[in-house]
């Protein structure tokens, strides 16, 4: 489908489902940024999910935000259940202000939901020639280091700055060894999972995906990333009001209430300290970039490199979406 | 030897090498801590260095320090090559001043050099009811994912929070997945290491000690740790006007200048937007601590609470020190 026409499409199901046209725009572009970078499961893929979640009555479509101004360099948003983009988006850009104006900002948001990717906020941010650090929470998907029940969401740990040239430094990682969804796939195949990703009901390492999914799924580097995701969970959830410690509800299987996710949103200058961090940062990555490779390596990439180029390829392009998904924008479109 | 004796022992080697005695206390406090805590690594095995160091005048005992005031919540320091101890406690004094004052503080350091702990100074600001972030680099034992030679430094994530109990909760964890010096005893026993934490000379996995000494270290959770470790020499190094790209000096082999290592420390007030928030938090690890737990798990620890234990357990016995220590502080020392 040709960009402009999905964006047309997701619009009107947007202001259908009683969102401002301001907040369709937002949602709109984020689920078209996710597309274009290839983040297909932050995507389309979503769409019927927040539509559902705003029938029921658990994303509000009409939020009451409230926002509260703590200092010239912080701020705390209540976002009433609103869809997740919609609170991210003003978040950030908040928080942006903020930085601009004292150097630095922090802002945390309580009451949202799923916002997609981190890195398309962190985006936002390098362009203004800020360095950002951004935190949200997720449903359960990983286990703590030593329980036999998954709690941690896939909390990811997303850092952002500018590099002197268009094509920013965009750290989004996940802290989960494997999706739940290559899982759910491989189960339905009869395929096997890697070695060391997930942990049967009994707590014993497995490759069987129909056991893993009884299980639970596992952290990076054990109870390193058990720790991060346990960090992220109080700097997104606990500071933040949100919900955390596997409260959480999975947006696609839970519709007993709202998410009330949190996030955080930290932002400063990026030439806060050095006048010439534009030289600074390009010498660090071509440096980086000069050293030896491993056999068959082309180029050693910075994060989010790959990202910008799909994004930039994809844009000449047009979206290619799978029939479920087409027909499921009919349904809600019609 | 008892810990009172080691105190004054250390406080005469570091004002013999021209310490004031105040920067020698400071130093002293941070070994005796390291020790305590069980990261004999980075006590009592480094005096002798950074004794070695201020010989050679590349640690400058009496360092002009110069703070820089960027705003009411913002600082930075030229640390004039001091010796990291001296250069981070005044950091994370400061950075606890500032948040105290306006809710949030950040602290940018650049010439300083090894530091110790990171979580020794997180625990400062915990105790003053903050929650900390610090960042600091290190000399090259990590390969950049696809590169064939070690850049990054172990480049510890910190992060502390108070946890409503007497017990913080300090997350400081390296980015490798096995130390270099692990690798060398294993090397000089003939042992092997184990599979996936490092390559050959010729980028292919090794578990032959030797030649992963010849070879480069691996990142935990691939480009995954590999990312988190550039974001570390980022936010410590090119920010702050620090060394980075590989360019801090082992300050055991590499006597050739300063470290001019990096260091950032970020605070803010645990209740900075939730008032009870000590009531989150606790609610948080209770609820985490209450999970199913794998056979043979006794306990779901949380980042930082075996390293109180082991500080309090320790506290009560004298402090065992190797032979060789036990030689090179006599020699220091007359």
């Amino acid at each position: 489908m040709k960009i402009e026409i999905l964006r047309k499409k997701l619009k009107i199901i947007f202001k259908k489902y009683k969102l401002s046209s301001a907040h369709s725009k937002i949602c709109t572009e984020a689920i078209i940024n996710a597309e274009l970078v290839g983040a297909h499961s932050h995507g389309l893929s979503r769409v019927k999910m927040y539509c559902d979640r705003i029938s029921k009555k658990i994303i509000n479509p009409k939020p009451k935000i409230k926002i509260k101004k703590i200092s010239q360099s912080v701020s705390h948003i209540d976002a009433n259940n609103s869809i997740g983009f919609v609170a991210a988006d003003l978040g950030i850009k908040i928080a942006i202000k903020h930085a601009q104006k004292t150097g630095i900002g922090m802002v945390a948001i309580k009451g949202s939901g799923h916002y997609g990717l981190s890195g398309y906020y962190a985006e936002q941010a390098v362009k203004k020639n800020l360095i950002t650090m951004i935190y949200t929470n997720a449903p359960p998907a990983v286990a703590p280091h030593g329980a036999l029940k998954s709690l941690f969401g896939t909390n990811p740990i997303c850092f952002g700055t500018p590099t002197g040239t268009e094509i920013p430094f965009i750290l989004d990682t996940s802290i989960s060894l494997i999706n739940r969804g290559k899982i759910r796939v491989a189960a339905r195949n009869n395929q096997k999972i890697p070695e060391g990703v997930a942990l049967d009901n009994f707590g014993k390492p497995t490759i069987d995906a129909k056991k893993a999914l009884k299980g639970v799924q596992l952290p990076i580097a054990g109870f390193r990333g058990s720790g991060l995701a346990w960090m992220v969970d109080i700097l997104s959830g606990v500071i933040t009001g949100g919900n955390h410690a596997g409260r959480v509800k999975d947006p696609f299987d839970d519709f007993s209430g709202p998410q009330n996710i949190g996030h955080l949103f930290i932002t400063f200058k990026a030439n806060l300290f050095q006048k010439n961090y534009n030289q600074r940062i390009k010498d660090n990555i071509y440096t980086i970039k000069k050293l030896p490779k491993i056999k068959g390596v082309k180029e050693i990439m910075y994060p989010g490199q790959n990202k910008f180029y799909r994004y930039k390829n994809n844009l000449k392009k047009e979206i290619s979406i799978s029939n479920i998904i087409k027909k499921d924008l009919e349904t809600l479109i019609s």
